[in-house]
């Protein structure tokens, strides 16, 4: 099992730490962005006495209001159609679990969230890679190349949209691809949407739940996590029209018992966020995301594509091997008295040798240590003694 | 995969609820007991921005504080020795991921808590029940049984202490025992410790935490959900001193990025109970098993243990089919408006045939309904067409 990416390079940043320097923490995909006020008023003014389970599918109030938010981005939605998770790990776990049998397959474009491979591994799935391409700054594959993975044993192709680790945004035309690739080979289309809210230059979000005819076949995954900054919430859900999988996710969901009352409570809450929440927050992203790149493309020898999506960037450096660079940056070098700690790309393929000359950078602190950040790696990638051009 | 017991039964009490009919619920191990204070101002009082994620393993403030508890009872753990995890649910899945390999065996004294079948199925880990008897109070079967069914795909022996569903108390000899054959065999010793709290007339609860010699061995399996009534937190933790068990562990828990936030800062604030808050629980408790013991034994042909602790019985009617007669109660039958409903005791056992004349119950109601649920089985089993003596 891998180690995930939301963990820290734990020696190295120790060590960098000891020895007093700053560090810019752009290797995990924890925003610095407040929670909305109206998802903590909600904590604060519980009003039970017992804190008691809540049914094991969520409260239907929860499920009720949660269709709103949908429904208003055209998913078509009842509360039957929605099950409640521990976190949006634990909807993509369920979702494997209940429509992939023991060794099957699926099928995802890589560079992708290393944990899939976790939930993959616990779930008894076989994950077959795609390779997608930062030259294209990781567009969907050719159709034809997934059709060349595709065997008795393959029974969906998982997507990230926007995504992570790259923060590419699918277009309609690759969406509908992948709706009439599934169509054809009858396969189940997972799609983690957990970056949802997260388009920039007012790009079109596209999701399968809005295309007609593929009911039986759309599986989404989703998370309260990025959406309102509440990663901590361990809430999200797992939205399909097709019944049989419902019902039968139902019963793994059964078997936890019941997810977290004080969420649903504040996840409920959520969903009447004002727009000028997400608004403000689109536009500090933007800025951010604009500056990361243009700092990153002004290095010489260094390319980063412009994601449509989500708040990272996978960035191509003049390096010889990205974790030993992200390791020799934490622990051989300073600029200012500051590093930058980044996620050797390497991680998130599976591919061997691919990557290597790729990190991934969230975007989650502010523009001055963004800034300060990239000075640092302006300077590190003259210094850094396995520099390749 | 079978359905949760904590599930109810719904078309028949959906049924009952339409006809009108009071139904006293004593189905599920949902207490009626108010959260302690503490716990729910440590929720109202929350002071930070952003819901971030925790360390995967749990934050080191709210191990450090659990810690205090469990070295009172003499575990002699370290923070480091804590996982904490999504639920108790989620510990005992961990635990058996970690420890057993797939197609491997674990060893579980029958009625157990019917959800070991989901989570041993989420695992791959195969079950190997045996028999406990209600003529003894479900006193934990002799070591030759056990030994009987060791083979090389053993890999551990699970219990529940007290127990759900019998709530019988493990005495210190039957605890001993099982870390003989342990030792012997090479073995985990899971203890799923969610009751220890309820333990009546000043009855010892005993850990195998507790005894030398066994640090590699043991892993416990605890939950807030029921020690502070607070099962809609779904906090819980593993603890065992086998540094590699941990160690592992913490790889499952990795893919899952984090508990919850708001839990543990509620679960840290939990600690601080003050004794007067469990004495009263404790009372309270008692005089409900006493209560319902009693009334119980004192129906013709029923025989009912009286358990050291938990909040459950077993009892023994004199009917042809527990589920038959469950059904029945809650369908066909009222007195003065209002019925019971039960867990047929065949839901916990995995030996065919077995529990079939047994049904569990929960006393997480006031004493006055208890007594009106009493009277009620009192004439259902008067009226009962499958009565059996």
């Amino acid at each position: 099992m891998p180690a995930s990416p939301i963990r820290k390079l734990s020696p190295f940043a120790t060590q960098a730490k000891k020895e007093g320097k700053k560090v810019y923490h752009l290797n995990i995909g924890q925003p610095d962005i407040a929670t909305p006020e109206g998802m903590l008023n909600a904590i604060k003014n519980i009003d039970f006495n017992v804190w008691a389970y809540t049914e094991s599918e969520g409260t239907l109030s929860y499920r009720t209001k949660l269709t709103e938010y949908y429904n208003k981005l055209g998913y078509n939605i009842t509360p039957e159609d929605i099950l409640v998770t521990l976190g949006g790990s634990e909807a993509i776990t369920i979702a494997m679990q209940t429509c992939v049998n023991e060794g099957d397959e699926i099928i995802i474009p890589e560079p992708f969230y290393a944990n899939y491979n976790g939930f993959a591994c616990m779930s008894n799935v076989v994950v077959k890679p795609i390779l997608s391409y930062i030259e294209n700054g990781f567009a969907l594959p050719p159709v034809a190349e997934f059709e060349k993975l595709i065997s008795p044993k393959t029974k969906g192709i998982m997507i990230c949209n926007p995504n992570n680790p790259t923060g590419y945004l699918y277009s309609r035309e690759e969406i509908v691809a992948l709706k009439e690739l599934c169509l054809k080979y009858d396969l189940f289309l997972f799609c983690d949407e957990a970056y949802r809210e997260f388009c920039y230059e007012g790009a079109a979000f596209i999701s399968p739940m809005q295309l007609d005819g593929l009911d039986e076949h759309v599986v989404v995954i989703d998370t309260v996590s990025k959406r309102y900054s509440a990663c901590g919430a361990r809430l999200g859900c797992m939205i399909t029209k097709n019944k049989e999988v419902i019902k039968s996710a139902l019963k793994f969901a059964q078997v936890r018992l019941s997810p977290g009352l004080v969420e649903q409570i504040a996840g409920t809450a959520a969903v009447d966020t004002p727009d000028s929440y997400f608004e403000a927050v689109n536009t500090e992203y933007t800025l951010r995301r604009n500056t990361l790149v243009s700092r990153l493309n002004a290095i010489d020898g260094v390319f980063c594509p412009n994601p449509g999506g989500a708040f990272y960037v996978v960035a191509k450096l003049p390096i010889d091997d990205a974790d030993a660079f992200c390791q020799w940056i934490l622990e051989k070098f300073d600029h200012d008295g500051g590093t930058v700690m980044m996620a050797p790309a390497t991680g998130f393929y599976s591919t061997p040798g691919s990557g290597k000359q790729e990190v991934r950078m969230a975007y989650v602190i502010n523009i001055d240590d963004l800034n300060k950040a990239m000075d640092c790696l302006t300077v590190a990638l003259q210094q850094y003694p396995g520099k390749t051009s």
